[in-house]
Parts: C-alpha cells; sequence; structure tokens
C-alpha cells in the first residue's frame, strides 16, 4: 500500500529511517496530474532503486501567469493510484506554507542559461523551479533524482545546480515520452480544444525536419502556432509555442 | 595529528566515513587568520561533538571591495596549528577553482533582511556568504555548524537559509570574544596602526552606552570614525565603522 506523507518534518523522518536501514532511494519530482511521462519516469527509478518517492507539489513561485498556475490540473487521488501501480512507494504532497516558510525569501538563481529560452519568456520561472528542487532534494535526500528531456533546460540546469551546491543526488535524464502521433506528453494538453490537439503534433514534426530554425519558426506561424522560440543549443533544437491558451515545449537532438 | 584536506571529493568521502560510524560533525567555517574568536567557536564544536571539522576558505564572491579581499590576512600554517589546539580534527581547505566549479552562475540570494545594515553597504555580500555556506554545508554535511554572534546578520540569514532549504546542519550562535578593552577580535585588527588601535575600543563602548542611535552616530565621528551605519533591529543594535582602511562590525543587545 503506497504511503502518503504531507509533513516536512515526517517526511524527512521517514526518509532517514529507510536511508538507515542501507536503501538507496530514488525521487522523482512532479507537479502531480500524472501522465505516461510521468510514470516512465516512476518506472525508472523503480529499476535502480530499493524505494521509489514521487513528490506531487504544484510550485506557484515558477508561475509568473496566475492563469496558467490556476488551469495547471490537480488530481491526487488518481495520480496517487497511477503512482502506484508505476511502482512509486510514498507520495509526498508538502503544503505550500510548509515548503515556503521563508515566504520565498531565499532563492536560488542561475545568472545565464536560465536567462535564455524559456527564462527569456518566463520571468523568474527557473529561479522557482531550482528553489524548490534544492527543498526537495534537501527534504528526500534521495540516492538519484529523475526529470524527463522534455524540459531539456530545466534538466540541465538542475544538473548543474545538483553539481555546484555538492548534492548528493545523481540527477537521471529519462527520453521525452510522446503520443503515437508524436506529441510530447504534458499535462498542459488537456486543456487542447479538438482542432488544438489536431495541429499539436505539427510542432514535433517540425522541430524534427532538419530546416533551419528560422524557417522552423515561419513554417509553425504558418500553421497557426503563436512561437515564442525555437532555437539550437548544442545538439538540440528547443522550442516554445502556444495554441490558443496552451503552451507547449519540446525538443529534439539533431 | 590533524588532517588537512583539500579536494572535495576527498572530504565528502571522509565525511561520509565519519558519519557511517555514527559519529556526530561540528564544523567551524572560517576564513583562517584564525584569533581567540574562531578558538572559542572550535572549543564549542568540541564539546558538542565527536569529530570536528574547521574550513579556511576566503571567499572572494562575499567581498565588493578587492583591496579588503587582497589585505585578508592568509597565515594557514599557524591556522592548522591554533586550530588543532582548540581542538580540530580536520582542516578542510578547498580551491576557488573547486569550489566555485560552476564559475559562481548558481548563487542563493535573500530579499529582504539580506539588503539592509551590511547589505546595503556591501554590494551582494551575503549572496556570496550564503552561496559558500550551502556549497560548504553540503560538502561536510555536519550535524551542527558554528557562528559568531559578532556577525549577527550573517547569523541570522544562515539560520534562517538553513530552515528555508530544510538543511540537516542546525546552527549554533557562540557570544563574541572581545579584548580586554572591548574591541571584537577580527582578523581585520592587526591591520590597525597604533593610533586606531587605541582608539578602536571606543566603537564598542559607544554601542553600549545606552544613547539613541544618532547620538551614537554622532559620538562615533565627533571620535574619528567613519560610520557606516548604527541601527536597532530587535534588542540588537548593530553598527559597522572605518577607521583609515579598516572596517569593523560589532553589535550588543539592549
Amino acid at each position: 500500500m503506497i504511503e502518503v506523507i504531507s509533513g516536512i518534518e515526517h517526511a524527512r523522518r521517514r526518509m532517514a529511517e529507510i536511508r538507515r536501514q542501507g536503501l538507496a532511494i530514488g525521487l522523482v519530482p512532479t507537479m502531480g496530474a500524472l501522465h505516461d511521462g510521468h510514470l516512465s519516469l516512476i518506472e525508472r527509478a523503480r529499476s535502480g532503486n530499493d524505494r521509489v518517492v514521487t513528490s506531487i507539489f504544484v510550485n506557484p513561485t515558477q508561475y509568473d501567469d496566475p492563469d496558467d498556475l490556476e488551469q495547471y490540473p490537480r488530481t491526487l487521488a488518481a495520480d496517487t493510484g497511477r503512482a502506484e501501480a508505476a511502482g512509486a512507494d510514498l507520495i509526498f504532497h508538502p503544503e505550500f506554507e510548509d515548503i515556503y516558510r521563508d515566504d520565498y525569501r531565499f532563492r536560488i538563481t542561475e545568472s545565464e542559461f536560465s536567462r535564455e529560452l524559456e527564462g527569456a519568456h518566463r520571468k523568474d520561472h527557473f529561479d522557482g523551479v531550482l528553489t524548490v528542487v534544492l527543498k526537495l532534494f534537501n527534504i528526500v535526500q534521495a540516492d538519484r533524482a529523475y526529470f524527463g528531456e522534455k524540459d531539456w533546460q530545466q534538466l540541465l540546469l538542475v544538473r548543474d545546480m545538483a553539481a555546484a551546491f555538492f548534492h548528493r543526488t545523481e540527477i537521471v535524464a529519462c527520453p521525452t515520452v510522446r503520443e503515437p502521433d508524436g506529441l510530447a506528453m504534458s499535462s498542459r494538453n488537456v486543456h487542447l480544444n479538438q482542432e488544438e490537439r489536431r495541429l499539436a503534433p505539427e510542432f514535433h514534426r517540425t522541430l524534427s525536419s532538419g530546416a533551419p530554425t528560422d524557417d522552423m519558426e515561419r513554417q509553425l506561424a504558418d500553421l497557426g502556432f503563436v512561437v515564442d522560440y525555437v532555437e539550437q543549443r548544442g545538439d538540440r533544437i528547443l522550442g516554445a509555442v502556444r495554441l490558443g491558451r496552451v503552451r507547449l515545449i519540446d525538443n529534439v537532438q539533431t
């Protein structure tokens, strides 16, 4: 039976108990609304650790758009069942007031890569992400934490942050899980209407086309996407687009 | 025989070994140039832990004044002897390039108290302090870390940061150690010339006088100090003054 813990001190005690038994802990940090992408992270954690913790916390400090925050789906009961089926032993579901007992006076900032791409379009987004991730890392003290490649920039920033602060938790990157038509799984996809959902896979198809990024931007705009950016970084092409009120991000290896 | 470790991975392994033996670790973070104030922290750590680690790292990111950084005394051999005599088991003496392998891209910021008092006079000072303290905390994973009340604002910010990030290390506050004439011990005191050294105890005497803080500022200026600030916070009066090229800080309980 899966264990659900909300209290931070309770979670810390429980984690210390597990560590004292010499068991390896895998952490999958999520904001809930679990889909097959999340479940693939939990399965991966299951195969590499003795105990798997899934955290569910919708983190307000990483949202600059109150609408986006408000419409983020909250489905704890369903999430718990899905996480358990995928192999999680424990759900950590803390309260905002406990995680931010400092009123967000203290934060982690990054001065370069976090200002580009997503960071250029979502003010202070990565401050919020990095801050909550470090808090969760310190509470859980996992041996490994699992992040999806769909949020490529987040993955790199979290990995670099863990290294910069000499954190004990190793960051494991996991491939993006896609719908059969290529659309990257995202909790936001449920907000696409029928017409938008039909169009959405063109985003990934275009990023994979091998065209220059400027051409990709034009093609996506012609198709009806509002393009935030399409940019190459190293061997990745990263993009963010909007369809109505839904913002989609994706990336592909070139 | 005291152990001296520079490598970060080496230090992490050594600390993990000590923890695995169930021994409690006390950390005294310093920038070296150890005086009786530091030694009192080491003695306090000695009495409350099985193993005592003194870190020695002159942290450039907390200096906005290159002169101040350059003239900070570096006395590793003497420090090692003094730390050992006071009860330290291990000196951790990392290199700048290792601590800041991220080129200081990642930092901890605090949005309120860190901007006042010292923070108002030393730009980004507390970003540098908090960032290096969290790095040291994560490397050493001490049970307790010891900070002097002389750096009152630093003590409060470090304590609140550790709480905000749910760090396992408990912060222990230790009383300011003073010369017989009342001057708070500081590594910077060696730079006072004879005339400045004669005048310096008037700083603490004035802060302790019970006068309104405006009057204290005037009195200190009349005596020949350049006053950065004298301010009350809660039941503390905190001050910073300059004598020639030397900057002194101090605080008293009212």
